[in-house]
């Protein structure tokens, strides 16, 4: 079986496994205080243009935007993301867990917009009995969103304008910021991801790492004790070194956006390939996830062969189903999968 | 410097990395439901003895904790414990932040008596306005206590039948379980603490692994539905073979115990060696950890080569320092250390 | 200006305020174990005809929805009800405040189906990664609505058999409960609801008392140590028999009910009113809320003179408004009104 | 039976019931939006000193205590107060069900002193891993303590230099209040207790209300969005205007004052009464309870006839009870156990 199923089938890079191997019995202090764990924050505040910036190592992605929403919010706050959006439907509540309501916004592509933002916080602030609901205290997005689109450079500069206009924090969360950066129809750079969000984090579970996420936090009025919610959330990694040197690797000479770039050729290949046999794709994935339509016929070619995800029903006779590259996906399966489209 | 400050200064067991190396780029479904996470279940069943328990793989021991303990209680319900709990003190409110008081009960060597939970619950359900008191919801206790101490077989039997003479479920944390089995004053087996307790962490952060901790769930009744709190508390690894192979390894030819006992054998040694100069230790840490009480004349012996924890003050001439050995102790360095001792 | 804004605009019923007077001096144990709250609560008892029921007294809306809820879930699940549900909207996160999502499902009229609730439950138990999602663990549901329309006895017993089949209590508030049953549209009894529901509240606040809610608890096992959960919560309240004087006062010969009748006639008054001058009413209203279309010019009839609620815009011409009776709605004040409702 | 239990016996004051009930009819807009707590609010103020103060009416202690101090707390601070302090033992847990852990420090006499808030801090915040434990984020007290005792004006002073020298605020409870002020041994004014403290409450439940208590926030800082709060825990009443009323006619020509002073000479001639028959005291309660230490024999004279208080277990042959009178105590039962007493 080839997996084409998510984007964490394998283990990591095997550059972040030799240097666990080299590294293994050197004696270093524990939770993320060690010299690797420094190495890594400054290339990434490098990377991100933002010397000034806080970056903290957390183990996985459920557990970074518990700890990031619950450490801004004031109890009676909730956070604005799109309806479709992964706080929203697939981390178990563990936001609500915290105290916090999610307020979803409507979405057709997975990006919200600013104007979406200015006027629930308008509507909200308005209201005479405006204590009777949830107030807004911020806004989630990720890049790319759960269907693989992006916004682009305007898009995400009038939404992080509304928020400040809003005085409510711009939080993204990039758990494949990697494939967003290096998709071809992405003009965003990681310095403008940093100028214009309040805090992100860029994701390494599924960029290259065997698990980790680095939480960066710009805005200076975000930064206090932000470790004290780590360690209460129990994100505070005893060994931490185990993350900083995985960033360390990862953020040495690009190789986080190498594996990616690779990631989006494979992809896009993929999508082309569906394409020319006429294959309609579901949204518009501009990254690593493609999701072609396909009758039970076309899906009969792949099923035993390859795993892939059913994302849902299109219609009576279609099924969209997704198929996902990784830093790890290997040139021979990809061509196996493209000889195979070549038959629908 | 060499360290012996605590147990986790070093990375995993070579055994571990390699075979996290040969089997990093295999294809395995997420969220712990591959096969080495299967393997490693089914070996921990049976060295518990209980081929019936749950066994669930988290990644840290305060993730662990606040997740098993939230799980279990009703939102007007605490946790006792040992007033020098880890979950008292050392985990920033992890507890609390899940809405649960920890309800502390005096001790003076780490653990607590069976007389001390019978009394706790029946003072506190004779009492006409119970209802205004948190209610004693489950028991806390670790293995090896904060302190290094142990129950003895007959002390945590009578603990047991306490808790369920009073209707709530013995939680018994073993961050460092390995080390606190080896102990020459240990007369428990792994099977007596699952024939005792109703639910048990085996610790693997301190004892061999990179990270993690697996949960074993004895009574039936705490077993619904835990993955929905692992996950929503975001203990959820993504690429959960990783525990699943590191306690594989571990629970392969006793590996897990075999290098606990070393670290036991040379805690032991340090402390004969402390003894022979006339030094006194502080409590009776029967385990990896041990407590000389030093002059600072004795101390400076040490600093500058060697990391210890200061533990606390003893009295205006001396102090309490804690010597920490692990799996991954040399018998070099230890042999540096008992040369020095000698020189006090 | 005379108010039809709301259904708490005046004090409490007149029998009420006697009865506290004329009690005022006795003296009896507080937090409700006095005997004024016992008769209520086996009035109320024998009025839903449930003589093992327990009845809990607490003061207002949004601390009792918290208080039970939060009692009855789990910490991973979540509570299903009416996307214009009280508890989404209108209770500042009180729900998720307690660790729980509120999961929306979606209405035309206020109420929502057993088919609802049976597919959503199916759809989360058989989704291969449900314990990803929020797991469904009750059915909130108000009698009347938000929007003041009433579930019949076949709707009612459908979504109870539903929440039955799926194995998650039902959950009715009855905030206006006294309007809903005094309906002419109403084909349900008390005793209909003490048998359909697990648990449910009848509404005080705005039925006559000053404050206060009487929570009925009929299914066994959500009983235990709910006390705990209201002192917990805040909503126990010291002198206990404020609350016990006014629900016996409201439960002896039916005043509640009669009360209620009475708020009903004169909405059904206002709405025929309306309705004879071609007004469009909004929604179905079948209670002591009724909701005509009106025109701003039509609106400028009213104003300096009626406070009503604004509802919402219902077109550019037409703005939603609500006109609310109470059972302290005077005939006078309904005459004057409908006198000008004539003059539209 | 004459109960001397404790102050919450009877209703409310008759002032405040004759206000209730002529002004029933009228119709004011609900959640503390009316007229009545407009003037308590500016009478208030004026009591204060403060003219810029936020004042809100809840309804019950646990319920203000909850909401003020889950609205002050980042999530992984805690709320210094006396180990005996009503927070951390009577209110079931409320503020932990909050997400926040209570943080005892000891005391004998039911006061905190400034030096022991000092060192709190400076040992947290020195401790190298001090995001591993609970960070102090404002201090709770009450005045009068559970245990009747007062802080004079040099002892609140340091205790708010202290919060203040460390940058947390400092929180009184005062559901006693008017008791304290009213003492013979008390030096301060309410005026010093408003410049003094950050944020306070004026309690009526005890003090001659049927229920509601006065927050005062005075540290600007604090004020933002506090409504918000009490909805979201439930403790914004409908029919507001019942708190305003009640607090208005408390607060209209020093009735507050008058009728707690009564209740103090009351206690004190109770305690002189003990006194002179050699009956020693438990502690040093300067307010309305006073806790004689009595045989058994001596019980014997006071069982049947009066309701008191079992505090504790004094020695074997001597128990602690606790005597309260209040607004609402009668000359007439004060004479009958004065009477009494001097039988022992």
């Amino acid at each position: 079986m080839i997996y084409f199923q998510c984007d964490y089938v394998e283990g990591g890079h095997p550059k972040i496994l030799e240097r666990m191997m080299s590294t293994n019995m050197e004696q270093a202090p524990g939770y993320g205080n060690d010299s690797y764990c420094e190495s890594a924050k400054k290339r990434i505040r490098t990377a991100c243009g933002k010397e000034n910036a806080d970056v903290h190592f957390l183990v996985g992605g459920t557990q970074t935007n518990l700890t990031v929403i619950s450490s801004i919010l004031r109890p009676y706050q909730g956070v604005l993301t799109a309806d479709e959006g992964h706080i929203t439907c697939h981390e178990t509540g563990a936001i609500e867990a915290t105290g916090h309501k999610v307020l979803p916004l409507s979405t057709t592509d997975g990006t919200i917009t600013g104007q979406q933002v200015r006027d629930y916080c308008r509507e909200h602030f308005t209201c005479e009995i405006c204590e009777h609901t949830v107030q807004p205290g911020m806004v989630y997005i990720s890049f790319p969103t759960e269907s693989g689109s992006l916004y682009n450079k305007k898009q995400l500069t009038e939404l992080s304008e509304a928020c400040h206009a809003c005085g409510i924090p711009l939080y993204l969360d990039g758990a494949r910021l990697g494939y967003g950066m290096m998709s071809p129809c992405n003009d965003l750079t990681l310095q403008d991801i940093s100028e214009l969000c309040d805090i992100f984090y860029i994701g390494g579970t599924k960029c290259g790492a065997l698990f980790g996420e680095a939480v960066v936090i710009v805005n200076e009025s975000l930064k206090k004790d932000f470790r004290y919610c780590i360690k209460q959330r129990g994100g505070m990694l005893a060994k931490g070194r185990l993350l900083g040197i995985q960033f360390d690797v990862l953020f040495e000479n690009n190789l986080y956006f190498g594996i990616c770039k690779q990631a989006i050729d494979y992809a896009f290949a993929i999508r082309k390939a569906f394409e020319e046999k006429g294959v309609q794709l579901y949204g518009n994935s501009q990254t690593n996830q493609q999701f072609p339509i396909l009758t039970n016929e076309q899906l009969s070619v792949f099923d035993g062969k390859y795993a892939y995800e059913v994302w849902g029903k299109y219609d009576d006779t279609h099924t969209i189903v997704r198929f996902c590259t990784s830093w790890a996906t290997t040139e021979e399966n990809v061509k196996a999968l493209l000889k195979d489209i070549k038959t629908l």
